[in-house]
């Protein structure tokens, strides 16, 4: 329940850090992120060291009473370094060599960058091993930013055939379970194997799929290079990593087995325009989408199940979406306390002062370019204090799961069979219901255990093998209720398609199997209706699946007079204690609440009545967080409750915090 | 009159395989395509053959009463021989190489690939001379599919010098023919010119139009390695290649006359979304659109003059256009009527079974993946049957001609002029105009014989020479009835503009001379008149020009009050027994129509009342085809004829086939 | 106040220059430009010379009374050339060679092409030294045409580390001007620096900067060659260049310093369409935005502060805009008294006739390609002949400047800030609304001397120097009004923030600070009202600052009820006798008006009412330009004047030419 910031003293003469300093402490901030992308500070050239600046501003920060949060500066390899081993950068499909001159232009496998690695982190951990001001680490920056988990050169080449023979062991079972039957594609040895480079058509399915985890596997190697390093010298600092929003190429879940602390980078108001379908709201554009954000608290405070750091958060406007509208009038508090709402122990502003010089000019800070207080520092300075009066609060306990997993991501990603199939949008569309309803969810990969989840919502489970199959099974007979969306079931986990019908070992489960499936354009009418129900349509867009109930009963049936009509849509199957709904199509906001809405009371599972768009309620430790992400007043049916922060009546961008759990029942009024 | 199918053994358990060629004969299939892609399989490593299973295959075919039809299966060299001899890939105009992992990534020109491809062709060959079940084969695979006619290699660099060599004799006759004194482009030699590069700006339109040549005959060269080699062996074989629709690269007239049989790909569906202008409707969605469809039919009908195969006919939804609509009921039956009305004689569907494994799994085939009946299979055996019934008719007998001439194609594709000019578009605005009025038409190439035509139709006679203009004219003279469509006669046959103005040799046949031409963007208004009628006006799009009429009479003149107002846009200008009209714009439908009915009625070609969009009707051999590829649904006022399939009244995507002529007078009426 | 034209007879029979000659001074030209892109034809094989055909040419076009002006056939270095010299070519960012087969293929600092540049100027120089026939030369053509300014070829690399070392002296020096702190970037040599190539996330802004500024200066020296080498012959000769239409990446101010002589290639409806936002009205089609080419006209006038001359004039439809639409009836006539009117004392038309080969054939010239007068060539010999009538003409004196610098130019677009904010249109939206009040404007850089104007104008001054800030003060307290426009006062001069908040070093000449900027997308409301003034509001678009006001008072407000409502966006500050207005938005046409005309009032500036769009008027010398670049047709209420072209009553697409200064007061009429 803390507030940090990112510093980069090395932009600022030396003169001035103590009153910086001084200043953080007087806004309420606890922890001080530095020395990333510092490399070329910290060593000038080839083993001539310079640590002092480091030394002493860490000393400051201290001596005032703040924690510092270092960085291994791998992020950015000095000029001189890439000069002299130019075999570290990466390289495009096509051969183009990513040169030095912004940031992240290294291969996670380059044996040299491995090397150097290791050089300049033992260094770092050697000289701060045991100074008492340093908390813990963040390896890195931001892994895969700007497109650079996958690479293309001669040492991912070799890297990824050793990863082949050692998954496969024999060519022969590569052929096999990739299916290189098709189009003559298959190999006589691994040496034959590159990486998937320029090509007349699409590559095979199965190579983009090894070719993606073999990326990111790469990456979370990487990443264990430097947490063994740093833990050897102090074992009591934690270590994270800094994670990105709606991150498509690395697997957050694997990476973070390597971590102590989960961490990521919270940019609502970038995100809700390059990183969400459609064109942004008002309303969004001034404080971002909260389900958007919410649903990446939600993966990465489930990737260790326990609390998270918003490791940089949005201080003001920035300098990389599209458009740069000022945040509404105290979004920057918002934020912090709906992180915190989502079960986030610190949130820490990126960066302390908008920084005057190289890529990022027009990023602003808490403070402005002169040192004066900008917006954000207001902000940051009331959440502080805010949270402080709050305290130490437990846990987040969620009771439903929603199954994520990155290889149904790269799955759909390369084959999404539609221009607007997107992976995040149609696991939004469900997510965005739960949360509608008040409903903390957990953000969990299918492998996690999910006896204590009232309620599990799996959009897009595309991948299944007989053992997920196996555990959904016993889940459900076990009293779980289970939500399956569209494309599920429909390939292996060599990412061929199943002989038996979709969705594969799941269909006893389900008591249904897909006939048809397809894709559809916008100007082909989309609508079902419930199953006896001729009045009563919704909505849904881009996927159709035509199912065959077997055990199951009809839930949905197309409208309309087209090919599909009157064909089953979504199904649901009792089955033991529980039941198992299949929705065959994707919903749009009507349906997705007219799912999650009988699986809530089935399940027994507390909620609100449906949330406006942008108010959102988050239940943690006994208390309530509301969050009004929109330019309009709201006034909370809460009944008798005392509120620590704000009230009843929330205004635009507002926070309230309630000392009980409201959301059972809950309605809210537009005022 | 019969129905196939396309079959890759090689990607199921040979214990399937009886089961397989049972069920392919109880749906009355006659023949079954296989080998495509299978080098890999055939010749797993260099020189270590095994066709034991492709012969087994053959010889199921052959037990159960079905022919074979065999492919040389270069469409996909496997990757040993990629490694072994590298040369053999294709190169991007920058340099790019074109890499194993999909197909079609070997070069035309290649000499190594050559010396490969006899190899293969010749192992086949002899293992199949004497193999009564094997009735012919297709030479590779979609020559040219996903742009890979045009290549920019050394081998291809040498081959287009030798080319241009043996065209012109003499560097000093290339830089005459091209024109290249301008911006300093004359050579002093053939070696100093190379393909066509990355250039600052845009390259010399004579230089593109013979590498456009050139390309497109390397293809022609190729192919005929393949047939000598096929008929060297077993000179009863047929030999056929697989063209592809709307397909903008190759001389498909060319590579036929080295064929014995043409074939081509059909996918309605797909092409309506990537091959079609504008947004497909909900009904093109479901069913394609019959006169894109149709006239690829008419080309490749017309490139032999004799009845086509459907290679490749689309079996339910595809994988590769944007969306994947599922057909609409019947859609693959109808598509298999359509085309026998258009002169095929077979309908192969694409593919037996969907296939696990590889870049197609979202392609359906006749079959399940779990091996079950799937919507195209009930189709197919329906057509089968009704086909059956029908037996032998006839071959197509057109009373029109429309003119098509790659050479335009490329010249036109190099200088459009307007984003929206599109050559196949223009082509379609009087191709469907005769076809709406119930009109059989023969899509041949301009040297083709004219005299059995009683109308001419050429859209866009772009190049001409002087003997083309004289046999248009004798054409005429004899009673034939011509219509030129805007941008004919501009160029000579180097892509140079002619000093005299457009339409060039043809002025005096048409009476007419072009002042100036203009490509008009949609916000100006684009609107001509009868001439003599100020009331009755017509749209067109994209291109005007202004003619002067000298002794032709002027058909339209343009609207409104802008800078062509009251300017000539068509003329009429009878010569000889018949008339020549020259339309200067390019016409929406009811101008396309209103230009096509009076033609069709000087012509004295029977033809119908203007059909609806989607309702289509051919006579072929006696019998009258009725396609329906719409929802609506029709009656038919044909008069007392008897109906072998269906009735008078046609269904949403349904068919009817009478047993007499029916189109003359023919009227229809919406229900 | 004179005609010419651009003639190639290379193109043509040897037997047909007299005739062309002849037909030229019969229309009353008296410049025929030659000789340009003809080295292949000048020096078929290298030392193999050819001037005889250019001998003859220069001889016709004297003995008929004309000048000629040579070019240097620089910009097409023949294909013999480049084969023995292949290190001239230039290169992408990632290395891709830019090849012979079209223009501009060389780079501008290729050692081996100074050589060549050098022997074949020389050689050109010294055969016509002496002709007198030879009014000058234009060196090259159109340097940069196809983004050919910047290369990335090794020859550059050099070249730009030589240019660092001598503006930086050493490279600390370069890493503290740059800010090399950020992300490691610093250096530690200049042999470290390259031209910046394809990176992961985007370069560095100062690194950017520094390479435009190089690029440009590249070019200034290679122009600078040809300029030494032609004097040296024949100072007697002037030497200019043709510049293009809103041209980015040249400093057209920095190249003119080493011209006698400025022009420019104007090509009013083929810019409309592809370098303005926005789509073009059926009017602007049809003869071009008068602003669009009028700001040219400005800018190269100023260039020097000398009458310039339009080298190549749209003659007709031309081949490169997306559409080809004819332009409007006599506008070939119109934009040779529109660039009359500002400044130009020749138009020479580009080009004599059509081409029949090659890149251009699309083109039209005066002539047709079988050698008879087009449309251009009557509306030439009109203007020509009306030129003639009124003789010659004083320069034009403006009382406004406009301030514009390339280096805000490059800046702004390296980090534009909003896909939508374009330098140009900003310029744009402030110079139309002194073109709509019939001002004459100077487009001038910032360095110039202002003393001589009554108000200056500077939409976008976002690097700002110290110095400049002290001179425009000056400027105001002497009594000057100065407007100064959105991002201003942001940058240093290496594209570093200032710390102080913005405007910077103007803040005290503004009385006002920017407390907050952000860019807005067209789905947020943005308007500001009349500070004080609840109901007359303004749109703007893009871009808003909020500003803080000191001394100052506010002008505008924000109006709505969104973040920024009621903050100050606009403010007036009285400086000794002048005063200064910052308005922080970017003003749509009804603001942009209201900020100029009490601008012009106050610096007691004649204007006229506002002026319809197309319609512009331009004093110059006594006269006064009307010219129509619309459909519409107006009658002038400009009292007792005499007409010496067309009279008060202006048609479509006409000209009309006033013996007096008519603006002030103007007021116009639609009939
Ligand atoms: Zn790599
Ligand atoms: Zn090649
Ligand atoms: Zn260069």
């Amino acid at each position: 329940m803390t507030i940090g910031v990112c510093y980069f003293p090395e932009h600022w003469p030396r003169e001035r850090w103590e009153r910086d300093v001084e200043e953080m402490a007087a806004a309420g901030i606890e922890y001080v992120r530095m020395a990333e992308f510092s490399w070329a500070v910290l060593e000038p050239e080839r083993g001539e060291f310079d640590f002092e600046w480091l030394d002493e501003a860490v000393e400051l920060v201290g001596d005032h009473g703040m924690q510092a949060v270092l960085c291994t500066p791998t992020a950015t390899p000095p000029k001189w370094l890439v000069d002299e081993r130019p075999e570290i950068l990466q390289e495009e499909p096509d051969g183009t060599v990513r040169e030095h001159g912004s940031r992240r232009h290294y291969c996670f496998n380059s044996r040299s960058y491995r090397e150097e690695t290791e050089r300049i982190v033992t260094k770092l951990a050697d000289r701060y091993a045991d100074d008492p001001h340093v908390a813990g680490w963040q390896t890195d920056n931001e892994f895969g930013c700007h497109r650079t988990v996958r690479c293309y050169c001669d040492d991912c080449a070799d890297a990824f055939r050793a990863w082949l023979a050692e998954k496969y062991g024999s060519i022969e079972a590569l052929n096999e379970a990739w299916g290189n039957a098709f189009w003559s594609q298959r190999y006589t040895a691994f040496e034959e194997v590159d990486p998937p480079g320029p090509t007349p058509a699409e590559h095979h399915p199965s190579r983009l799929l090894d070719y993606a985890r073999f990326s990111s596997d790469s990456v979370v190697d990487y990443n264990r290079l430097h947490v063994d390093l740093l833990r050897e010298r102090n074992p009591d600092w934690f270590v994270t990593h800094n994670f990105m929003g709606r991150f498509p190429t690395l697997d957050a879940y694997a990476v973070s087995e390597d971590l102590d602390l989960v961490s990521w980078d919270s940019y609502p108001t970038g995100f809700v325009q390059d990183r969400l379908e459609g064109e942004p709201t008002p309303d969004q554009l001034r404080a971002g989408d909260p389900d958007q954000v919410g649903m990446d608290h939600d993966l990465y405070r489930s990737a260790l199940g326990r609390p998270f750091w918003v490791m940089e958060q949005q201080p003001g406007d920035v300098n990389w979406p599209p458009h740069c509208p000022q945040p509404g009038e105290g979004a920057m508090r918002l934020w912090a306390h709906h992180a915190t709402g989502h079960g986030a122990d610190a949130v820490l502003y990126f960066r302390w002062r908008r920084c005057l010089e190289g890529q990022e000019q027009y990023h602003a800070g808490l403070r402005n370019g002169d040192g004066s207080p900008d917006r954000g520092y207001h902000d940051a300075a009331q959440a502080a204090e805010e949270l402080a009066t709050i305290g130490d609060v437990d846990h987040v306990d969620a009771p439903v799961a929603l199954l994520f997993d990155y290889d149904d991501l790269w799955a759909l990603d390369e084959q999404p069979h539609a221009p607007d199939f997107d992976y995040w949008s149609l696991l939004e569309a469900f997510y965005g219901a739960l949360r509608a309803r008040g409903v903390q969810v957990d953000v969990v990969h299918p492998s996690a255990d999910l006896a204590g989840y009232d309620a599990v919502v799996a959009p897009a489970l595309h991948l299944v093998t007989a053992d997920l199959a196996d555990r959904l099974t016993a889940y459900v007979e076990a009293g779980g209720e289970l939500l399956l969306g569209p494309r599920t079931g429909v390939k292996d986990a060599y990412n061929k398609l199943r002989p038996a019908p979709q969705p594969g070992p799941l269909a006893d489960l389900v008591g249904a199997t897909v006939d048809q499936h397809e894709s559809l354009p916008p100007q082909i009418e989309t609508r079902v209706r419930r199953a006896g129900d001729p009045d009563d349509t919704y909505a849904f867009r881009t996927w159709a699946e035509w199912l065959d109930a077997d055990a199951a009963s009809p839930l949905l049936t197309y409208a309309g007079d087209g090919v599909a009509s009157g064909r089953t849509a979504a199904v649901r199957n009792a089955v033991g204690d529980g039941s198992a709904v299949y929705c065959g199509v994707w919903p749009a906001a009507d349906l997705a609440d007219d799912l999650v809405r009988p699986l809530l009371e089935r399940a027994g599972v507390s909620h609100s009545d449906r949330l406006p768009d942008g108010l959102r309620v988050c239940e943690r430790g006994g208390w309530t967080w509301v969050t009004n992400f929109s330019s309009g007043r709201y006034r909370i049916a809460a009944g008798d409750v005392s509120w620590l922060v704000g009230d009843a009546t929330v205004e635009a961008f507002d926070v309230a915090v309630a000392d009980d759990g409201i959301v059972d029942g809950l309605s809210v009024d537009r005022l």
